[in-house]
């Protein structure tokens, strides 16, 4: 017995990266704040927010409100044109940002974001190469992928001419045969010097990381690493983009993760929260040096929907309600005070957890087959933990040997911890 | 006097396509059916469709209450669900298609549709190349501007290994000396023949192309055209994407452009007019053979919104309109009896139209300096035109020496008859 919604799924939607006859999609059915109902009537607690969007949960009011009076009032207009919800959104973005990057170029999503910001680095300083580190993720078009580092690039690694892969910071599993984390940082800066001067400093437009690498593994970097590429951006002329697409609106308990590290980079690129993800919107912070370089001679890139009223004014709702109700200081807090010392404390009670990473409400849970060798658990055994998961009525966002438990920003204390406990029960079962 | 819309613009938003500082955007403050308004009140015929997109007008109010009431149920979900509007949608465009084409892809625009379309056939064939045309604009992302065809490819003309331009017909200025429609076409598969086996056809992915190629300058192919590039295809082994971003959605007085024209594409691309750009929403319609290349492998690619909710239900609301409204089958018309003939009538009337184009609600204007010579107008001859039209209150899709004609398809016969009558004032100024 399946259902129309079901049906029509099966045969007529394509899905992203997976076997079309594979699988078997959970039929959502309602969803407000934390929770989410499939069409069994089963509720689950969205540890996931859908792919690490939902920020400020689902069905936030105020931000509904503020798309069905703007869909009244003026749905769409074109980016040549000005609109008030458009201005107003890049005014409180631009806001946000660290001082010196005033201006918003807005996309649709996270990967034409970084097209974007990638282009406007190769223009602004006419060289050709762009470095990226091996665990990341930037998106799904042509240069968004071939920036990115994990295994999800392969397929499409046609036509990278120009970029090169290097190796970040990552103390549980490090390249540098580093034991502590002020060594992984040195020597994580040094291989990255390194790299910046075998390939030529001269040939390199731009550095682009996530601030904190999220679907690769939510690695916050030591605390010297992004000032230390800061530094070597300046030496060499290198444009420093950060990815704030799933780090940045909370997620890290700081509007953008980078006010957590002392760096300002020359291109922001965002996504995700900004609207908590209401409307397709994305987009790139501009310092002024970069956008002066666009002041008297054309960009040479655009897309239709740049700006889109929609998804503008759904953004301006969303920060204002993340300043209204202390959205952000709220996830900050839980990073610290719960979600954060409740999965320590899952950590040292079952052994199949190998690492536990994170801050705001951007965590991950490592899973491993020994902790001594921290070899990572086998799929189907992670698998069997998420479905354990799922069955107590947890809904984790899982990847490789990780559960990441990335809830709204504004997800209930309670929520939290019963979530904890349904964790606790999923792991138990392999202790 | 600004005012604060305008301020903030101007400071923070960084627009597409543009010198930043030589731009002077006009704020729209509200928008109905086939008119907009700008905030010093004056009113104007939107003969633009802002980018071609809006296709039921402004403001429908199916449409509008559509995206309200998903916006009350439910706002958002990721790609791996499955959701009501979601399903609905890709039946209902599935449906439109052509036989044997049964899976939606959504992506959020148009460029990001033809990366992915590109990125399925490349896999589906194992070949590397893809031909596009010259005269043609597939989008900003890197894949989707490199098989651009218009200038705006240059400054981003990186990493284009494997894209290969060829030249479409277009009578009007021939490559092939052609003096005939029959000769044009006959000629134009000769050449991309001639480039196929010069290319190495085991080499050619795909061939893309606009069914009816738009911003380059609306040209409706010769009858023979399509069905023989198809031909071709099937000879080949290469896969035949089609781009309907603009033509689409009624916009050629035909669900699909390709319905006038006896061609099978693999994959069609389309974008604004599906939900006349309520929402951000694009996607790629799928060959039962090339889906089935994903059916127990991953295509490997995707993007966070991927079949949005509220971008989706804005497109069933669509279609239901149009399809209840008979839409698609008034554009068809007005191509036919109204705004066709109109235009002729200018073109006889107006030295300084050397050509005039289309069909359904989809018509270029071509200027130049003499008829003989077929040499373009100057572009500041051009902008007064544009300029006087606009001054007359009617707001045209310009580029290059061209104003393009694209009212919404359900534009009232007296908006055109208005439209034509402040057209005509403005080339009187010049003939
Ligand atoms: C860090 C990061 N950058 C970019 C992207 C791509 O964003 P989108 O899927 O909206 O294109 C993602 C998506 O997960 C991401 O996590
Ligand atoms: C034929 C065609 N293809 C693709 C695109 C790109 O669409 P988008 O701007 O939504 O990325 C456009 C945009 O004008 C177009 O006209």
């Amino acid at each position: 017995m399946t259902s129309r919604t079901y049906e029509l799924d099966r045969a007529h939607v394509f899905h992203s990266w997976s076997a079309q006859a594979e699988i078997d999609p959970m039929v959502i059915t309602e969803a407000w704040g934390s929770r989410v109902r499939d069409e069994a009537g089963t509720e689950y607690l969205d540890f996931s927010s859908q792919l690490v969007f939902t920020n400020l949960g689902h069905g936030h009011p105020r931000v509904v409100a503020a798309i069905q009076e703007q869909a009244a009032r003026l749905c769409t207009i074109a980016p040549q044109h000005a609109t008030e919800a458009r201005s107003e959104a890049a005014r409180l973005i631009a806001g946000l940002a660290p001082d010196g990057l005033n201006k918003v170029f807005f996309t649709n999503g996270g990967a034409d974001a970084n097209e974007h910001a990638i282009r406007m680095a190769r223009l602004h300083t006419g060289r050709p190469k762009v470095l990226a580190a091996y665990r990341s993720y930037h998106g799904g078009t042509q240069t968004a992928v071939n920036v990115t580092g994990d295994p999800r690039r392969w397929p499409s690694d046609t036509g990278t001419a120009g970029v090169v892969h290097f190796f970040g910071p990552f103390r549980y599993r490090s390249e540098f045969h580093a034991v502590t984390e002020e060594q992984e940082c040195e020597r994580a800066l040094a291989h990255l010097r390194r790299t910046i001067e075998a390939e030529g400093p001269a040939t390199i437009a731009a550095i682009i990381l996530e601030t904190i690498p999220g679907t690769a593994g939510i690695m916050p970097p030591p605390p010297g690493y992004l000032p230390g590429v800061r530094a070597l951006c300046d030496r060499f002329g290198i444009v420093l983009i950060l990815d704030e697409v799933m780090a940045g609106f909370g997620r890290a308990g700081a509007w953008f993760a980078l006010d957590r590290y002392d760096v300002r980079p020359d291109l922001i690129t965002f996504a995700k929260g900004v609207n908590s993800g209401y409307v397709p919107l994305g987009g790139v912070v501009i310092s002024d040096a970069i956008a002066g370089t666009f002041a008297h001679t054309a960009y040479p890139g655009g897309l239709t929907y740049s700006g889109h009223p929609l998804a503008t004014a759904a953004a301006v709702a969303t920060i204002e309600a993340m300043t209204g109700e202390g959205t952000v200081a709220n996830a900050d807090r839980l990073g610290r005070d719960l979600l954060g010392p409740g999965l320590r404390e899952l950590a040292g009670k079952h052994a199949v957890v190998g690492d536990v990473r994170g801050v705001g409400v951007f965590w991950a849970v490592e899973l491993v087959a020994g902790r001594d060798t921290r070899e990572p658990l086998p799929a189907a055994a992670t698998a069997e933990v998420v479905a354990a998961c799922k069955r107590a009525g947890l809904l984790p966002f899982s990847t490789a040997n990780r559960l990441h438990l990335v809830p709204p920003c504004n997800v209930a204390d309670e929520d939290v911890t019963a979530a904890l406990g349904m964790l606790d029960g999923a792991l138990s079962r392999r202790s």
